[in-house]
């Protein structure tokens, strides 16, 4: 895609259609491919089209090598009363987190709490809209995912360490807290397009092959991203792998695959963990943590504001909902193949029957 | 104790016996008073002293303002099957996270995962060695406390945000991983300490009271901390300090009282998670995390050495338990005197009896 970044506008119905069509062409059922669709556009809607519509090639791609299993059903054993293991039998991502989820709502009710770990699951992609789900549900909902090796050790060499993404929810009445970041301090694809624009890159993103920090795009692809916060975010992102592969038994740093190529069975791994916030004796979305959102909200600089983690997401969506978004045209144009691909496979098998 | 840093040398045991006399001077009984005073020295020993002996001073303000009542005994109620309430009676903060955690122990070997929510509990310290005890018994542990406001908004104005700490565990058999850190890009004391030296600080630690970035001390004491890691820092500290509130009731930001000051009722709240490995069915410190953070550390520049997350705290630990560690003379004062208070009433009271 790179730096061809001619776009086309879409709306979101059309989006989801063509994208569920795109994977049907590659062999997934209807449900299950609407399901990773929609979720793909979801990131699309909220502006990160890094988790959005350029995703389907690949799990097309990992779909034909057998590495996805697109119409596999999760296996789900409460292994204790609060801890769930789940074998997503490489399937989707958004299929099996929110079956796992939809377990651990039902479960903290009587529990108060409840802990899934995730393996053999693809990638579970923008943590947001599953944290949403826990959050409506009156809980606190926290999502840790692994990720392939990407990030160097703070003080240290060679892309050892996921972005590891953290998502969390803190149910509110005048608009949910939600976090969804990764712990790198940019994407992988962020320098990708940098080193093709051959534009440099802000200082603090990123080594070269020797550990040392610099600003050019084309040494940080064979170095590694750095981590966000310096020591602290190294020391944060490590823990949060070392957590997800602890509990899912899933694999560390360099060993992970399968999110980003078509080759390797995915080897990540993922937790959720649902709280449900009355279990505790108070009130799911309080009003005091109302008026303190409230407050950071109007405390910026020259009447500038801040915007609460979600904020910009949920104002992106209410808009783009409605009018639509752009797709770089090299995107659209691989999903809308894929789709073709599809029709013509259904014509034929009409033709055949 | 500001800019005299004079300091004498001390060991631990000198140092637990010293702490606790003042304790119960200052009106705690024998049994808790050690417990938070061994807790006080194991900051020293990691060489965290702003977590050490110099707090001394403060509880003992509020055990005489009856703010602090020692020897209160925590209320501790399981609403759920994983989800405890802890009523800390305005206890030493270690006399009741260790009370929680042995409950969230023995609980999560039935439930796999138990979560408490404390409140009405004296500032918990350093949070390392709670999470320690956690590894120990094969779960991984999760601290999130929230803390009095030091910290602005990203963007915005003012000491709206606590610099509330995490801490985690993950058992692993050659050295657990061990988390422990504020959100803060740095603690309030080192801006009072560079104040009081008139030194310039490092850029990025701090804001003045418009919310502009200062090298300035003294204007930073006016202003707010800066998070760690710029608005990805920002966000978690908030979110973290959300989750304390809504789970425990207890204060956001600005409301937050009770740690550095004798004069308020502590508003303060606490999150612990133990959430036990082999309830996933996965082994409690399994050779493949050793190997990776073994990697890890092996992944310096230039032959250096990375740290991983508790290997500086145990490598400090492991000298000073021996050799002892210095203390800056007026704290060893401060502590000595109130120890010293104690022995007179004692003996005024063998007299008296």
């Amino acid at each position: 895609m790179g730096s061809d970044t001619r776009t086309r506008h879409v709306y979101a119905a059309t989006a989801v259609e063509t994208a569920t069509a795109a994977l049907v062409g590659a062999g997934a059922g209807a449900s299950p491919a609407r399901l990773q669709a929609e979720h793909l556009v979801e990131a699309e809607l909220r502006g990160h089209p890094s988790h959005g519509l350029r995703r389907i090639p690949t799990l097309a791609g990992r779909m034909r090598a057998g590495l996805l299993r697109a119409d596999a059903r999760p296996e789900i054993t409460w292994r204790a009363d609060a801890a769930l293991v789940v074998d997503g039998n490489l399937g989707f991502g958004p299929v099996v987190a929110y079956s796992a989820i939809d377990e651990l709502l039902e479960r903290s009710m009587r529990t108060g709490v409840a802990v899934a770990a995730l393996h053999r699951t693809h990638h579970l992609g923008m943590l947001a809209p599953y944290v949403e789900r826990i959050g409506r549900a009156g809980c606190i909902g926290l999502v840790f995912s692994s990720t392939e090796g990407l990030v160097h050790p703070w003080g240290g060499v060679g892309p050892l360490v996921g972005t590891n993404p953290i998502g969390a929810v803190v149910p509110s009445p005048a608009g949910d807290l939600i976090l969804d970041m990764s712990t790198g301090a940019v994407s992988a694809g962020k320098i990708l397009d940098f080193a093709e624009r051959g534009m440099p890159l802000p200082s603090g993103w990123a080594v070269d092959a020797h550990g040392a920090s610099t600003i050019d795009a084309d040494a940080a692809t064979r170095g590694a991203i750095s981590p966000f916060g310096g020591p602290k975010g190294f020391a944060l992102g490590l823990t949060l792998g070392a957590i997800v592969g602890a509990l899912t038994g899933t694999a560390y740093g360099p060993e992970v695959r399968g999110t980003l190529d078509d080759t390797h069975e995915v080897s990540k791994g993922d937790v959720i963990a649902a709280i449900r916030i009355e279990a505790f004796g108070q009130p799911a979305g309080s009003p005091e943590l109302a008026a303190y959102l409230d407050l950071i909200r109007a405390s910026g600089r020259d009447g500038g504001r801040v915007f609460v983690p979600g904020d910009r997401s949920r104002e992106a969506r209410a808009r783009t909902v409605q009018s639509g978004f752009d797709v770089i045209d090299d995107v659209w144009t691989a999903v809308t193949e894929l789709a073709e691909t599809a029709d013509s496979a259904r014509a034929e098998a009409g033709h055949s029957a």
